[in-house]
């Protein structure tokens, strides 16, 4: 099966530029089975205030962007993970949603967020949900929640054999490091969809990757270019955790000596 | 304060051979707080059969080896982590144990059992202890245990600031890729003292590792060469957990979102 991400700059504020900007990236790709975009991809990031965030803000169900994918999924008989500006009631929340043919699959709310993100967002309250897609599990995870081990622990052992991780990542190179990491001692995909260019103080910095269940960068974007790359996968790989002859990465944790992790 | 890794090559089934080295090696230093030796450093680790584990185990309290190691402490000034086959008994563990100038300061019991260690060693069960030594607090890991990372966040929550990880890596590179990553994401120091040579069917990687909380390598040695190295750290980076100036790595956790570790 073919994955792949999509690096690009969206432009703050312009979401009608920002969406043919994806719209013209995803169907630049010849045939793919799951793309990841980044986060926010629709609005920007650097938000000059939680009004501005608002605005820009829409609901999953039934949104405008939403519904767009949808229809680009069709047409493409294909799956797409999008960071969405996602407003439900009078709340935002920095939300990843994976659409398909049919619809929306499921959705997934920022546990984790970053700096003045807490002005604006509030945080996940959807747990960390896999989606089944038949050819593979999906789990979803946005930009910081990298650095929590607990996250893409708790998505091996819910089964995904795929992350999708839309980011925006700013703080250089760290993030690209541990992502095969992460692959590596959970023998899962990893797509981290990162995004270029720069807002107000912040620069994203691209380097957008794929890696597999042995820990290997399969694809790798440039820091600074629009990109993007699709690879095939083979999920067996992921269902298979077998570390040695004799040991299981699942089945030899010690859970009973865990309950440190789930105090405050 | 100065902290190290001993790489070298034990012997197996020569215990006074390797407790020669390790007396060499240790006192080849000028000025040392706290010196990592591999695991099993004293046994070689490809035993034959459980028979002759046994008979080269010895115990933690009074053993000929602690005791060694307590009187070295003493004469340098030092604290001492090793690796021991530790009988307790009748039975055996893969353990390590912490030594300073005025005894047995602590010890721990390998969690997670590789291959055929399963057939020689008890799972350990004394938990993830930290030990406290006025400049730092000592966390204790062993080899195989790297690649579950419930093991460093718990140490990180237990308000460890060095992990003490002696080793007899057979994996090429994995485990050293990963060290700096786990020192990242919990802001520890991580000392892995792996040891070099082969036994049998076993090619022990060397490449000793000290990597910072930046996540940084602060040292590392050869894949092949006996070495010593000593680097001064700063412990009052690794109790700023701060990866922002608004994000907390243990304080933005979501411990009530992380049930699912505790499950089997």
């Amino acid at each position: 099966m073919k994955t792949g991400f999509v690096q690009f700059r969206p432009i703050l504020g312009d979401v009608n530029a920002n969406v043919e900007a994806i719209d013209r990236l995803v169907r630049s790709v010849e045939q793919v089975d799951l793309l990841v975009l980044p986060e926010l991809c629709t609005t920007g990031y650097n938000f000059d205030s939680k009004e501005q965030a608002w605005e820009l803000s829409e609901p999953i169900h039934d949104g405008t962007f939403v519904k767009h994918l949808v229809s680009l999924c069709r047409e493409k008989k294909m799956h797409i993970v999008a960071g969405i500006n996602e407003r439900d009631g009078d709340k935002l929340y920095n939300s990843a949603v994976l659409v398909g043919p049919t619809g929306v699959v499921g959705k997934y709310r920022k546990l984790h967020l970053f700096m003045n993100e807490k002005d604006i967002f509030q945080p996940g309250d959807l747990g960390l949900p896999v989606f089944d897609l038949g050819w593979a599990r999906i789990g979803l995870l946005i930009c910081f929640d990298w650095i929590f081990p607990e996250v893409w622990r708790i998505l091996a052992l819910e089964g995904a054999d795929i992350i999708c991780h839309p980011s925006n990542l700013v703080i250089p190179g760290l993030c690209q490091r541990a992502v095969p990491i992460n692959a590596l001692i959970n023998r899962m995909y990893v797509v981290t969809a990162n995004r270029i260019g720069a807002e107000g103080d912040l620069t994203f910095t691209g380097l957008s990757t794929i890696a597999d269940p042995n820990g290997e960068v399969i694809a790798q974007a440039s820091p600074e270019d629009e990109e993007v790359a699709v690879v095939d996968i083979d999920v067996a790989l992921a269902r298979d955790k077998m570390i040695t002859p004799r040991n299981h990465l699942i089945n030899d944790r010690r859970p009973q000596e865990y309950r440190r992790l789930m105090e405050p």
